[in-house]
Order: C-alpha cells, then sequence, then structure tokens
C-alpha cells in the first residue's frame, strides 16, 4: 500500500489531504475509492493508516478517517549524513534515490577539486528541488518517515557546516594502505550521528584530504576492491544499518 | 594504472599480451609506449606489473618485462553469490556491475513468477555475453583478481544447483515480522560459501518461499526500509565486506 508524507501534524480521528500533488497522486493516478486505505506520515514522523472518506473533486481535497499505526519507525537509530563530490546528473540522481532507500538523513553534493561538474550559482535551486522529490519520491517508497534533507555547497568548507559527532572521509589510499579497521572503530563508538565524505571518481586532492583531517574527519578504508564513487556510500550505508538495525547486542 | 586479466597462467620474467581486445586497449585506446606499466591478472589469481618492452603492430601484441606483485588478494574470504531475479536491461546491467565491484563470485539471474521479465531461449547466450564484458570491466576497474561468473538459469529448482554452504532469500515479510537476527547469525558462523537470492520488484511469491525454505535457504530480513530489487543486493554484499574484511577478530 502507498505511503504519502503530510505537512502537518496529525491529530484526532480525520485528516484531509490537500496537498495538490497528493491529491492527484491518490485520486487520479491510483484512482482510489472510498474504504480505500492508504498511509500517511506526519511531520510527527507517526504513521497513519487512512481510510478514504471522500474525495471532494471541487475542493481538490481527500477526506479520511485515521487511525494511529504503532509499528516501530523505520528510520536508523543514528542520524547519517553523505557528503557526495559532484557529479553527472544521472549518479547524482542515482545516488539521492538509493542513499534514501538505505536510510541516510541528510544528502550533501560538494563541490572539490577533481569533480567533473560545478553547478553554476542560478540553477542550484532547480536542481535541489529535482532531488529534493527524488528523495521525497524514493522515501514514500522505501517507508520512511522522514525525507531526507538533500544540500549542495560549494567548496568543503561549507561542508565542515554538516559535521556529525564522528566525522569520516572514505580515502582509498588509507585502504591501499591496508587501513581496514577505523569504521567498525568508529560504529563500536555508537555515536548519535555519523557522516562520511565520498571524493569524486578521480579521489579528493591530498591538500583536501589534510583540510579534512584537520577539521577532524578520520580518513577510512572501506575495503581493498577499488569502489565507483557512486558505490562507496551505499556500501556505508549499508553497514550502518547492519550494524545498527540487525546487530543486536 | 589499469589492470587486464589475461588468460594464461604468468611464469617467467616475461610475457606477451596477445588478446585482442586486450592489444586494443593498451595500444591503441591507452596509447601505451615503452617504458609504460600496466597491471596483468593472471589466471592464478597472480598480480604482475608489466612494462612494456615492445608494441609489435605487426603481430598484435605487446612484449612485456613482468613483475610480480607481492600485495594481499583483493577477493572477499568467502566466496559470495548473489541470485537476483530478472530485471529490465538497465537494472540487471547496474547489478552486474555493482555486484563485481562489491566482490560477488557468482551473479545469477533466475526467472521468477513476478518477474517482469522472461529471456527466451534464443537470446540467453547473447545478453550473457554482455553481461559477462560488463563483469570483466567492472572486475578490471575495481582491482579484482577474478572476474565474477554471470549464470541465467530459467526456473528456481535449477537455481538450487548453485547452492552454497549457508543459503538465504532476502524476504520482506520476515523484514516486516521484525525478523532481524538470521543474517548477523549465518555470517558469525563464518561458512565458507555464501549465496543470497533477490525477488522481483513484486516479491517472491509464497509458493517459491516455501520452496526455498524447504531447500534450506533460511528467509532472512535486511533492515527496516523496503529496498529496491536492485539495491538490496548491494546491502548484502557490502556487509558481507564489512564482516570479513574490516571485521578484525
Amino acid at each position: 500500500m502507498e505511503q504519502y508524507f503530510v505537512k502537518n501534524v496529525i491529530s484526532g480521528n480525520s485528516f484531509a489531504i490537500d496537498d495538490p500533488e497528493t491529491f492527484k497522486h491518490v485520486a487520479k493516478v491510483m484512482r482510489h475509492k472510498n474504504g480505500d486505505v492508504v498511509y500517511l506520515v506526519d511531520t510527527n514522523e507517526k504513521l497513519y493508516a487512512a481510510t478514504i472518506t471522500k474525495i471532494d473533486v471541487d475542493n481538490s481535497q481527500i477526506l479520511t478517517a485515521v487511525e494511529l499505526v504503532d509499528s516501530p519507525s523505520t528510520e536508523m537509530p543514528v542520524a547519517v549524513t553523505v557528503a557526495c563530490s559532484l557529479s553527472k546528473k544521472d549518479k547524482i540522481e542515482w545516488i539521492t534515490q538509493k542513499s534514501t532507500e538505505l536510510g541516510a538523513t541528510t544528502i550533501v553534493f560538494f563541490d572539490s577539486k577533481y569533480s567533473i561538474m560545478k553547478w553554476k550559482k542560478n540553477v542550484v535551486e532547480k536542481k535541489l528541488a529535482r532531488l529534493q522529490e527524488i528523495a521525497k519520491n524514493a522515501a514514500q517508497q522505501s517507508k520512511r518517515r522522514i525525507i531526507p534533507e538533500v544540500i549542495y555547497v560549494d567548496n568543503l568548507q561549507d561542508l565542515l557546516k554538516y559535521k556529525a559527532e564522528a566525522n569520516l572521509v572514505a580515502y582509498e589510499e588509507s585502504a591501499k594502505q591496508g587501513e581496514i579497521s577505523r569504521l567498525v572503530q568508529t560504529l563500536d563508538e555508537t555515536p548519535k550521528s555519523v557522516l562520511c565524505a565520498f571524493g569524486p571518481e578521480g579521489g579528493f586532492a591530498p591538500d583536501e584530504i589534510d583540510f579534512l583531517n584537520q577539521a577532524d574527519f578520520l580518513s577510512v578504508g572501506l575495503g581493498p576492491r577499488i569502489m565507483r564513487a557512486e558505490t562507496a556510500p551505499m556500501y556505508f550505508l549499508s553497514v550502518l544499518s547492519y550494524k545498527y538495525e540487525l546487530t543486536v547486542k
């Protein structure tokens, strides 16, 4: 059954869906009728089963009877930010979709020396809106309780604004030198929030790594194989889920 | 520096690259000259640094002086098979590429009830050849020591031929019921080989799950979020790498 995010707090026993896009999807695309049930997630991250009581075409709203669903949250117990170097449109869209499925809280794209792309100032808003839409759809499909926020920063300095309790940078040279234990050690400390930065295909420049290390980003290896730029964040997010959602102490 | 697979055992101090495709790539695409070094992996999974001594255009071969590189293997310590339900061309190509980067030993595509695709008998060979080529290129790029084998079976019964020591099936219903510990338990037992089967977007049919369970495939949940069909195998492979390559006892 589909899930939709609503921009309100749901309280009481009824709720009117009036977001134009959701209205259109429920009434026109899915052609739901009275009595059909959809899931709604409100801004308190609560999940409700919403039984359609009236599709009010004149006012473009759907009246529903709602009931709180008392199922565990689908959110990771830690807040996870993946910060990825800017890349081609299809790759960043793909990273946004997959990172959302895999539980990221925040997705930051940043400009780095060896990035093959740079966004001009006048396109940033439009591009972020498109990525935010992809994140919303993926979050609905994967039954998340929040929509990850997608952010763009045009330099590494500004990435520091989004620092978490534990900050990492995936570094190929660390992997080559056989560094294998820092990610495990970091996750064993159970930080409340984690950020990992991922370089472009050409990697980070050495001075970028120095800059990040000095800003308390720990260089970590992610195993012996060379992953493409878009694969490494998926590895990272999967590992966090395994560690914090499947591994019971 | 690029890596190429050769179809021979390298012995002694010299080696002639005569595979037409590799010759073309080294000599024409990359335009290497005498003195340049490329990496070669032979059929014994050994890595060699090969210094070009002569590019023999007349005989389409490249003579090299080879030296064994004594670096640890980039292969997973367990043999991992991902078995994925058949899907659209771009998705299975993507699964093949990413599974290779993430260390799969064998990639099986199979037909299941809710698969949206079925390969006709007369296209299987051609489609597998294309996927095998994708696997080779991804293996070279990610610096693997083997090329994963890509296999197609047109029914679940035939999937049993590829069973490993531990056999799993990723099952959404297991995840919904809060099953979180079986993957961890299975990996803790350190099997020599693991296979995990992944259903199509529509999931496995209940009788398919029964069939697999009776064939000793353990149903496992992969966390609380619903992943797309192509995302789940990536999660699985990433977790295996974390468990067996990064987590030192």
